[in-house]
């Protein structure tokens, strides 16, 4: 008689399959208000491992680290009026502090483009202040009336960069950087995301942007995830608060300014890239452990062989935990450490201390064999660089596969629908093809050129829509 | 005619001095929202240095990092009845989210014991799932009518640890360990502070909590400060959640409990312990600009040696800044890193590539005197190491002498009058003689033993009262 799966199959429902996962992997649960979510240990770890990576490299970036009110009057929403129009629906609002009714409400940020401008409107004051440049880790709540776990909550967890520039080409310039150096290079090749870059319709821009570039990936459903984007703000923010300059030819300026933004919503992604009917697989790089060393029993001879193996693997680098709670049946412990995806797993019992080989189990790929135990140190580290460039190609495969070149609107409502990507020339779509895509629940992704690279304008000859069902 | 001071005296008005140091070194500006902050990029360095360094001992400590949500149903709050008492005054009430009003308001945490119970009620089943150590990294709200920036803000940032345990003994044990392995050892050997390590009294326990652990520092005008604390929750969350697990006797039991918080003030007090009339001084071992190696002149040849002593004490473990912005004066650069309390600055002129010295000034003693170039990477890193020292040894001779032993409440009033500590038998003083105190702004800062150690209860006999103004 078969087992009963673990988690709901991805063929029978992918979304339930989702909710199991992160359920039994113990990633997160639901929070009590409607909407927000208690990232569990397992789960927060994979985001503090994405956040030291991003950290790093936002700070080459040439970015500071800073930290701005969670509590915005509501009157500085209003200043922009794109951006109020488009977070309006969606803001938390502080009537009460300290017992009493306050006197202007205060909305939880939803983003800081406005309280940071404040800021930046008395600490820019000469063309030797700029380019400034600012990112801050904090929370934001934005009320979602259909969460789903960290795809769509109503407080998640971020990095907001903030950039103020003199120049719209050092602007347009550095909100490229990001896109392509910061959030490309990282998801790429520590996520071993394939991702698609381009640029947003003017319909899908960020509020109060001139210019929103983003990243796509391909979920194992067919369907989109928006992974990051970077906007180009223009002098939209800087005139709404004064945020302004003296160029070195004496005249007041208005900055030119980036935001972009990275979320929690990369570990749903992480699940939905690369997840399978047997758990999680995490991205060697990625992974806060990347190594288990299970003890099958609870002798001393074979959880002293463990600790030795650890240590060992520790030396050489690699991100390793010890299991050695033998009071929990070994079966029990080798599934949830399938489910949680920690890429490799050394299986240690009385037996193999006799033979000198542990089962070195990848999750990757799949499948077990026995290895000496000595070879584990070098063996390792190398599986770990193969597993890794195996979910990027297998990422890509997926994407090349399931990518269409289509003429005409109802051929790519048609391959949405079935779970595919459909690449149809803007100036055949446009912004009436987009609307009409839109009662189909079908977007634009992004705009990409004929080359893969992101165009220029919305216009550029030769323009291609990327459109797809998305979550 | 002597130069202004660049920041007012300590001596003539020490919060004002305060308040200057704060903003001329770049720390922090005020939020738009009464009693909110902007911490600046200097200011959230020093932060970010102490979540690394805090960080690595909590998870030393065994415990993992998780997130909870923002916002709390209005009712949980009212769960516990003390801690309710003691919170109402100073929440911020979320009443409309997504454009409607909520059927229930929202809290913005003050602290998380609540919502941290409502999911430890689901995820402690067993004796086998205690302890169970956890720890968040977040903002918190509570309403502040005289804010001050770092020590009294509407929001700030925050760890705040949540361990359940299946004895008394194991969670008292838990607490007093992160009090003073955690905390204790923490702010001695890199924030060289000298403080007290002892126990609240009843009136200024955590609300909620059945015993308060706390470590109090003397600022430089002999006012008190709490640094940080760690409570013993006994059973009161646990019976008011439902948080039970089913021992190994086969009996259902209500877990025991601790919390402990380090704040964003940890950075006013380091502003308000080691700051002298020229600015802040920042502990060697944990500045996140150790060094700065500045440039007088902007020749080639001296951009060039600037940078090769930056790559020799980079390469020598010290972490260095160079400052090439020879577009601004020398002299107000110099007052600049002087302000911010750089520990080492080395300073690089056309003349001292001649002679092969350069000026290293040291910040903590004072003065500054011509050294080798070929020295530096030597010389440097032990410079540092006397300075940690030294600044720790300041510290404690400013306790010592202006801590007296007292009899009466009268006298302990005016020791604590005069900007000073006060010791005075708990027998002496008793909770009659704390609420006399307090209508003199005076407060029992924590209870201590003889020999200096934590007493195990209020009135273990010898228990020593340290009574103090505070801020």
């Amino acid at each position: 008689m078969a087992k009963a799966p673990v988690l709901t199959p991805r063929a029978d429902d992918f979304p339930r399959w989702y909710q199991d996962l992160i359920s039994k992997a113990e990633l997160a649960d639901n929070g009590p208000v409607r909407g927000t979510m208690v990232i569990r240990p397992y789960g927060y770890g994979l985001w503090e491992r994405m956040q030291q990576e991003l950290d790093g490299r936002i700070k080459a970036a040439g970015a500071q680290n800073a930290y701005f009110p969670l509590l915005i009057p509501q009157s500085y929403l209003t200043k922009e009026a794109e951006h109020v129009e488009g977070f309006a629906p969606e803001l938390a609002v502080v009537t009460h502090g300290g017992g009493k009714e306050l006197e202007e409400p205060a909305v939880v940020r939803p983003t800081s483009e406005t309280v940071v401008n404040a800021s930046f409107a008395k600490w820019v004051q000469s063309h030797r202040d700029l380019p400034l440049l600012i990112n801050q880790w904090a929370n934001v709540v934005r009320w979602e009336l259909r969460p789903r776990l960290f795809l769509r909550t109503s407080e998640f967890l971020w990095q907001e960069g903030h950039t103020a520039h003199a120049t719209y080409e050092d602007a347009r310039d550095f909100a490229a950087h990001i896109h392509e150096h910061v959030y490309g290079e990282f998801m790429e090749t520590v996520l071993a995301m394939d991702l698609v870059r381009g640029r947003k319709t003017p319909k899908e821009r960020f509020a109060g942007a001139i210019n929103t570039l983003t990243l796509e990936g391909m979920m194992g459903d067919g369907k989109a995830l928006q992974m990051g984007t970077s906007h180009e703000l223009g002098q939209n923010f800087a005139k709404a608060f004064g945020t302004r300059y003296l160029s070195k030819e004496g005249t007041q300026e208005y900055v030119w300014q980036t935001s972009w933004g990275s979320t929690t919503r990369m570990v749903g992604a992480l699940v939905m890239m690369h997840g399978d009917d047997h758990g999680l697989r995490v991205p060697p790089r990625l992974a806060p452990v990347q190594a288990v060393v299970l003890a099958i029993k609870g002798d001393e001879a074979v959880l002293a062989k463990v600790r030795e193996i650890g240590d060992r693997l520790t030396a050489a680098g690699v991100r390793v935990q010890v299991d050695d709670r033998t009071d929990t049946p070994f079966g029990r412990r080798a599934v949830d450490w399938e489910l949680k995806g920690v890429p490799v797993r050394i299986e240690v019992g009385p037996r193999d201390l006799e033979s000198g080989t542990a089962m070195l189990a990848r999750r990757i790929p799949g499948g077990k064999e026995p290895v000496s135990m000595d070879a584990l140190a070098s063996l390792v580290p190398r599986v770990l660089e193969e597993d890794q460039d195996r979910l990027l190609e297998e990422s890509r495969e997926r994407r090349a596969s399931r990518t269409s070149d289509v003429a005409s609107i109802a051929e790519a409502a048609e391959v949405a629908a079935a779970g595919g990507w459909a690449r149809i020339p803007w100036s055949e779509l446009g912004p009436e093809g987009e609307a009409r895509l839109a009662e189909q629940s079908v977007t634009v992704r992004c705009l990409v050129a004929e080359d893969g690279s992101v165009p220029q304008s919305d216009d550029a000859p030769g323009t291609v829509a990327l459109v797809a069902r998305s979550y």
